[in-house]
């Protein structure tokens, strides 16, 4: 599972801006970057009247607009999706993910503070605080870097956060072995580490065996 | 994998007009309904100006807004994703999926064809034609419907395309044996299988063991 960074603010300090620069930084070392923004008003994504928003409209639960260059989906979900499970569900196959938000979550924590938009920083609240940026010298231990200062925050998120896993798996079928080549394995591998630790997060998953049988009925 | 229905029609025809009363009817009947749509173009989705827009056009591969009714996701893809594998990621617990359009691949077919618009139907081109909705008689041996005889349609589509699978699974962490609940383990089931139904379609997955081992590196 890619490693979760979360970035917040107070509200106008700043995080969208920073986050797009941070994005095409990260994006021009060649990472594969996913962002996860919460919503807590009325949904809207998909433009309106387009065939998309149409089939969605009438009643479809998921719909999807697929092209060679990107995809675009809107979906209903039963309930707010907790980050585990979107990580799990979306975004295996990333390097990092970053949220813009969430300030309530256990994850690692960014926080964007503008002295000359004014207040107090968020910070100090629990030990989630992973580093400031701001315009202005803050009274912390912890790492601090300029609005600008992009380049410097991505070398400290990489070598903070982003670790590597060694893995190796084997399938058999009906048949005897299903040989995967090297990019199909670590794909099918993501999505079961990865969705197990959405569903079992507190489970060491070291070393797992997964037999499956099914049958007409 | 959930069934899937492609709707086709020359230019015109009223495929989209078509589909949303169909999903609006096969919603009421408490089905979960996916869509595919296929676009060639230049891929746009999400709206111009939005912080998720900001994101993706900043250099982030995925970017989703999550919201507790739904969830609208952006994504770079490297190659035009074949449907299995879009059915495989994103479909995987819909009880029907319907594309529009894709009139090139093997999945049944239900044509729409408006004899007012003109031209002759597309049909007869190979065996995956399975309907035809019209205003006009077609000389055919297929199931015609009317363009309003809606609820006759999806009663022909559940009792042709919508067969059931038992699956049963069970799974083993480095600690023993790790519970799941039943809709967990469908969850994780789903999820398996039909990745490996998009990786390996010819394989037989009616049994299948699956061992995985990671350590830090």
């Amino acid at each position: 599972m890619p490693p979760v960074i979360s970035f917040i603010a107070r509200p106008n300090h700043g995080k969208t801006t920073l986050l797009e620069k941070l994005l095409a930084e990260l994006s021009r070392r060649g990472l594969r970057v996913g962002v996860i923004k919460h919503h807590v008003h009325d949904f809207e994504f998909d433009k309106k009247g387009k065939d998309t928003w149409r089939h969605k409209q009438a009643g479809a639960h998921t719909v999807i607009l697929s092209s060679p260059a990107g995809i675009g989906m809107t979906r209903d979900v039963e309930y707010d999706i907790p980050i585990p499970e979107l990580v799990a569900r979306y975004f295996h196959d990333m390097d990092l993910v970053c949220t813009e938000g969430y300030k309530w979550e256990g994850y690692p924590k960014v926080e964007v503070f503008r002295r000359a938009i004014g207040g107090e920083p968020l910070a100090g609240r629990n030990a989630t605080w992973a580093a400031f940026v701001s315009d202005a010298r803050i009274a912390t231990d912890l790492p601090c870097f300029g609005l600008d200062d992009i380049s410097p925050l991505a070398d400290f998120l990489i070598a903070t956060y982003m670790k590597k896993r060694c893995v190796t798996s084997s399938l058999e079928g009906a048949n005897g072995e299903i040989a995967l080549d090297a990019s199909e394995a670590r794909y099918l591998e993501n999505v079961v580490l990865t969705t197990l630790a959405a569903l079992r997060p507190q489970e060491d998953l070291r070393h797992l065996t997964l037999t499956i049988c099914q049958h007409d009925c």
